[in-house]
């Protein structure tokens, strides 16, 4: 039966962390003003400023990932604007159009992986340069994630440079961090959680993929995004009656760090899978330190996994597939090791 | 301070009917796919399904009622078409425009609170004389909500004349159900929860108001709607990744009828505000028989009672204030006396 | 035959002024570049510049009075933001949803003809009041049409007061000028042509009705809606190749004061046809003194003329028609005569 | 001076085909109705037909063709659909976003400048098998044009095997023809006007290109795509007042095959110039058998031409300029000789 299959596709399978629960029932009957409105937004609101060090920011919940990339990209965009990704950016491939929906190109700029100042700044001098211009959806925005969508990593210096020519050009740089907590929590991260606001214009924290039941809180730090923001919220259908269900999550996710805990175990379970993995010679699709690893198996070997693990398939040829293994704030190591048994 | 008043000011103050609560909890650490592709909502729309004594409908679960609002109408309208309402219907006044958004025209036809089958018929019958009808937004589709926004019910034999005429000049009825718990729950409701798939070609069972934490199920019985629906709702960024929420929810709600029942006990309290209120010789804003009453008090009772309560000003003049007073599923008989104390 | 009908239902049944055809079939075969970047649009620029004695205004030539309000309107309006009109406005009644379709919500504020500076301020003193406006739609924009739907004239006072309001309230506002030559000219019009960039922030100056083939002239004097607005008219489909035939037109109409001989020729019969149906007992819908006349005639009276003319049916009781009657900038005094012998 | 240069960069630098010019002198002062409903549109129409011997399309005439094809796709598309392409193709690169506007993606599936059957059937099995699916654009409908933006043509048979493919997978066909009369004058060329209606779904016949000042005819054959087309002209601002115009102007381009033979000028002119340079030596980018022709050039040369031409700057490297040279219904073989004596 499918049903008892262990899920390892990806990192949403399950409800949220203990803290988490136990805030929602100790509260359940309390009452709070609608819409945002109440004390555990403002008290989380304020643990995630302390935490990034930073009161000039504005902060905003919204349920969904595909919301906060719809609402953030389309309250920046005039008509005539798109968003520069790489091919593989969550907004080109998994959104069913979420982007273009609210009227806006999605420019792919590279088939890469993962952005570079230099891909960028290429863009725009040919848009500078382009005499047709008035026939040209123009850039006014970078989007990319952090940890991309195949679990790989920016570095400090990456992203300094990658936001330089941004200024440069006077465009804005949006940060998706559907799994922010997996990436700040790798070891081969050396962005702090507090250089954030200063190294884009606006992020997001992922809350659903980390440890939360649902929720992203929107970090803007440009004060040139932050008029009026909370209508666009309302507008895309993302504004939750009873929002004080996000602000009472984010109170917990950023009591005592828990937010960064998760990640890290999930990250050391996700690396001792792929040391292990390495150890009995299997290759992976790209040399990811975050929860998500992208091993390449023979057929057979995806056949008899998948007898009893549910794991992604990422891509195939006649011999191989790659597949994509998820850790979360869940996972346990009994779990991994049933997993590398199958090896 | 105003964190200790007491809240009437609508229905979603506080979180969930305490078996929802334990599902919550029972099912927080099993894994199931994302997306609503689980058993729980499997198992919920089964349900609702056999309390509709209706196979043939399709059920989809969305997280906000203007998510639901914004799908439905977008999913069923061609660009130049629009939905018809009353100038307080929801998707009118209280939406940021959620509906233009996506491209269509709130058409409204009446400053009445209800819709009648004569006004529709009426609007249909000069769209079709209309000679300059090329320059004209074409209606395609019917908005009315159950209760409305003022509490008022409409009857069986209301409903299915408007079905008539939508079904004569070939357009869509669409039922906004977001406390539809309180209404069918009233003394006064004449409508059985199974007639409704057949007066509309889609409604929603509102969930947020009526005992869960947040999420609507939207019906639909017209197989014109049905098709590919699903997609509408991940491109309008409200499909849950933990899908399973919803249909956990809404398995709690749909067991031992608890949804009615949530109703029926708010409708009552409500009632007997009102029936005491009429008694001191208070006068209404509309004759409500559901969860939403609208006395008209004076300034200074007014002022006296939002010392300790917080209610809705829905209207004022010089002299009176109309207020709106919301039982809900959470709401207890000692809350009223106290409030009712207040006169 | 019905094409054999002299039509008086519209001032846009025939080509062109004469000078405009004579500029058409010299200029045929020069070769100029593409999109408006061509020596007629600069030089019709220029003349429209020194006959406003202003030359801070930006202007734009587009096709379509459609595609004139909804890229104006789109360009100004961020995603939550609306525009407010009269019930008669043509953006809320002839467009087929075209302002919609942007994303934009259509307020309207009164069934009145025309709007008031009072009328505007009281709404956004509601708006600024409502505690609930994180759900309303922000009026942004104050659109009305110079002359109005229905032929009448804003005066000079009644502008600037409107404007005012505008502008304390920072809401921006745009005329409609489809039929403005027929508004400056008529006698009982106080508004100069050069006021017009002092009484609002954007106005266009109509070319279709005026004597043109097609094409309007957008007049923005607010730097702010400046920036970039020729990409607004390619997205919306509006940027015509051989943009040269808009300059190639207004250049000609801006020649010798025409636009506004036209104008006058067009108001002056207009009003002898007013003045003669007066003496003969009809009475009118509205008291236009411009090119728009709508006399209220028995339904015998009707059948009997829309033999010989095609007039527009505005409304209808059981005894009486309104119509419309336009004359235009070929309109002959003959065929006025040949009208008035009707009666 | 700029002005004196003579221009080739493109084929709609200069007015329209003096039969053209001569009938909008003819019924300048005619009196006819607006917005299509004219003698002039329905005798096009009917010539079209007859040309097509096809009498079960639907025609409509929308005077630009961004407009065009934002008209036709958005039509077609459900909220949650795209539009297939090659890289190059001009929806993607030269409308500055006017699909995404109307909140379509532009599915970009190869880089090479047509598409084959194969392509597109190889992206539809992938949308089919993808388990993610709800996540994904579904592509709807198919856009190419004929000639390509690179004056590629497609002959019959390759037509053929795409529409096959459509019907297969149940996605619609829709072909830019805005240089359509260059593409079936070609030598080269084996589809006949006729065949057109059932090699696709909806086509269109350009003008602007071809004879006309502006226009274009769109031609639908599939019965799913005409219901109620005619509104989605109006919505996007494309209906012209003087709808006529558009009549007038077709009328003549189908009177006595006008249309077809302008185009066989103009190819014949692109190939003999075509011929000369590669005697001469010169090496082009693709092998054009249309109007548009794409010799590689040294900088030196491209300095020197630009003194006395004007032409499309196409691609550049550190040596050569790969430029584009239009051809049209205007040019005579003595602006090519002289534009051959350069060399």
């Amino acid at each position: 039966m499918e049903e008892k299959k262990i899920l390892l596709q990806c990192d949403y399978t399950q409800g949220c962390h203990e803290n988490i629960m136990k805030a929602l029932i100790d509260t359940n009957l309390v009452q709070t003003n609608g819409y945002g409105f109440d004390e555990y937004c403002e008290s989380a609101k304020k643990k995630i400023k302390e935490r990034l060090k930073n009161d000039n920011v504005d902060i905003y919940f919204v349920i969904t990932g595909t919301s906060t990339n719809q609402i953030v990209i389309s309250s920046i965009l005039r008509p005539y604007e798109g968003v520069l990704t790489v091919e593989s950016g969550h907004i080109n491939v998994h959104e069913t159009g979420a982007i273009e929906t609210t009227g806006h190109k999605v420019i792919v700029i590279t088939k890469e992986l993962k952005l570079t100042s230099q891909m960028i700044e290429n863009y725009l001098i040919q848009q500078i340069n382009d005499k047709l211009n008035i026939h040209v959806v123009q850039a006014k925005l970078v989007y990319l994630s952090l940890p991309t969508e195949n679990g790989l990593l920016y570095s400090k210096n990456e992203l300094e440079k990658i936001y330089e020519v941004c200024k440069k050009y006077n465009i804005y740089l949006f940060i998706d961090g559907a799994r922010l907590s997996y990436g700040l929590s790798s070891l081969k991260n050396d962005i702090k959680f507090e250089d954030l606001p200063n190294l884009c214009d606006v992020f997001y924290i992922g809350g659903t993929k980390c440890g939360a039941l649902f929720g992203e809180a929107i970090v803007i730090s440009n004060n040139d995004i932050k008029k009026n923001f909370g209508f666009n919220i309302k507008l895309r259908g993302a504004l939750l009656a009873k929002g004080r269900l996000l602000g009472i999550q984010f109170n917990e996710l950023f009591n005592d760090d828990i937010y960064f805990k998760i990640g890290k175990n999930a990250v050391d379970l996700a690396l001792y899978l792929k040391n292990e993995l390495i150890k009995k010679g299997i290759q992976f699709y790209v040399d990811s330190y975050t929860n998500q690893q992208f091993p390449i198996i023979t057929k057979e070997k995806y056949n008899e996994i998948t007898q009893k693990f549910e794991v992604s398939k990422w891509s195939e040829d006649n011999e191989f597939v790659t597949i994509r293994v998820c850790t979360s704030w869940a996972t346990t190591k009994e779990i991994i090791e049933q997993f590398l048994n199958m090896f």
